[in-house]
């Protein structure tokens, strides 16, 4: 009996040593790997911090070249204003002569933009702040004074003049002017004088952007 | 023997729990830092979605800013269409009169954009929709009848006209009109009509896109 | 005595063998779990490669985007060319006859924009490479020759000409031209010619860029 009892506490013993090593090695194991995998973890974690930074870089210029972008559109759209236009809308017809400055109020569109050119009045409307070019052409027959001035609101730019012809006179004359939006231009016939159009639009008024400032 | 086996007993139970002890102190310690690593591996992933999300949006912002860019370019690029022509390469001549209205060809070329003026017509064809602004100057001698008309297609758009000049006589006229790609510009020359150049190029033909459509 | 010691190896053996139970059953669910928060790991580290890849190339098109843009606003910015000027800042009077060929001197200042018009010389300098738009206007009284060129550097470019007006004449010319930065465009009074202008600004001379080149 003892020696059964002496082998079987050998036994246990053994078991036991065996049963301990083998969770402790277990342990060991799984500890290695548990580091392994946390200092994946950890360096997983600076990775996603420093794409989060990349990321809100990436967003703030990004939505800066979206906001530059806009404005460039916007611009571009902004600069699509022109109109052309001819004194008579048809038939053959002199202009004047009138007592007193006289805006001309040309008929025949060409082009008109949204409507920068109000075909009622004469006048253009500046729908933007910006630079703008503009043209006027005048014709007239013989011994008929040509006299045609562009304003800006109700400050003379530039004229034509010519006191009496002998045989029919072109003038043309133009202008580069800095507006701010709502500035009007016009032309204006002085007075005691003539302009003559037909179907060939000889008298004609030409504008458009060159950019908004 | 008894006393023996008893205290060997008693060691080998102290030595059961404390392994017992350990092992349980072991999987505790580890149960914690495996719990620890799930959360920051749950929080992690969260991160990463909420980045593929961010990233998903960027892309879509970047391909749209890209896109609207390239139209830019490309309608900066197509805005560069300009030609300005002189009547005669050299030398000094009058040009006409012809029976019927003749197309002008001008021969000395100051600008030519792609090729937008074609200098065997007379012709400017439109590269793309848009709206542009052309001008075209004359000069006739004295007695000699000067009209000149610039043509869109088959339709006229405006003149200059001098029916019997006393002395030189210089014209020009203008207009900017809207055109569809493959639209043709050009001067044309009256029946019965002069225009005169020299070196000094006073009968030119000037045209340029103001902003397509 | 030897029943109790037997009971308790009995005991023993079984507390052992639960104690190892429990520990290996623990070590299975540990590893498992462990296993599962390697697979995770493995997979979030795979898509964290993927979004730095996906970061990348936003970055570069961003990049690229953010540097047209800078492009496409200097270009934008360097279009805002023009100028626009009359002879005479104020009062009326001719200017010329001269001995030789003698440039304008423009007084009056519509627009100037960076100064590109130099009012102490009369000389237009082109701030950038590009294609740009001239036109020049001149008025003179009966029985004075009026002729006035335009000049790119010492080349004659286009002209207006009239020997012996009967009455006032007005001409006008101009001329798209490619320049090289530095380049300078003027007009120039022919000798024994006269122009005349007063506060309505006859005679007058503007230029803008088209595009940049």
């Amino acid at each position: 009996m003892k020696i059964v009892a002496l082998k079987m506490l050998a036994a246990q013993k053994m078991l036991l040593l065996l049963c301990v090593g083998v969770s402790l090695a277990h342990d060991s194991v799984a500890s290695a790997q548990l580091k392994s995998i946390e200092e994946r973890l950890t360096a997983t974690e600076e990775t996603l911090k420093e794409l989060k930074r990349e990321n809100e870089a990436l967003r703030t210029i990004t939505k800066a070249s979206s906001d530059k972008l806009e404005s460039i559109q916007a611009e571009n759209k902004g600069k699509k204003v022109a109109f052309s236009v001819g004194l008579l809308a048809s038939g053959s017809d002199q202009t004047g002569p009138f007592d007193t400055r006289t805006t001309l109020i040309y008929k025949k569109i060409f082009t008109n933009t949204e409507n920068v050119y109000d075909s009622n009045t004469g006048i253009f409307t500046a729908p933007v702040n910006g630079v703008y070019f503009f043209r006027f052409y005048a014709h007239a027959h013989s011994t008929k004074q040509m006299a045609v001035s562009l304003y800006k609101n109700d400050q003379i730019q530039c004229s034509v003049f010519t006191e009496k012809p002998v045989t029919n006179t072109n003038g043309s004359n133009g202008v580069v002017l800095s507006l701010v939006k709502g500035d009007r231009v016009s032309t204006q016939l002085w007075e005691n004088s003539w302009v003559y159009d037909d179907d060939n639009s000889y008298t004609s008024f030409s504008g458009f952007l060159l950019f908004p400032l």
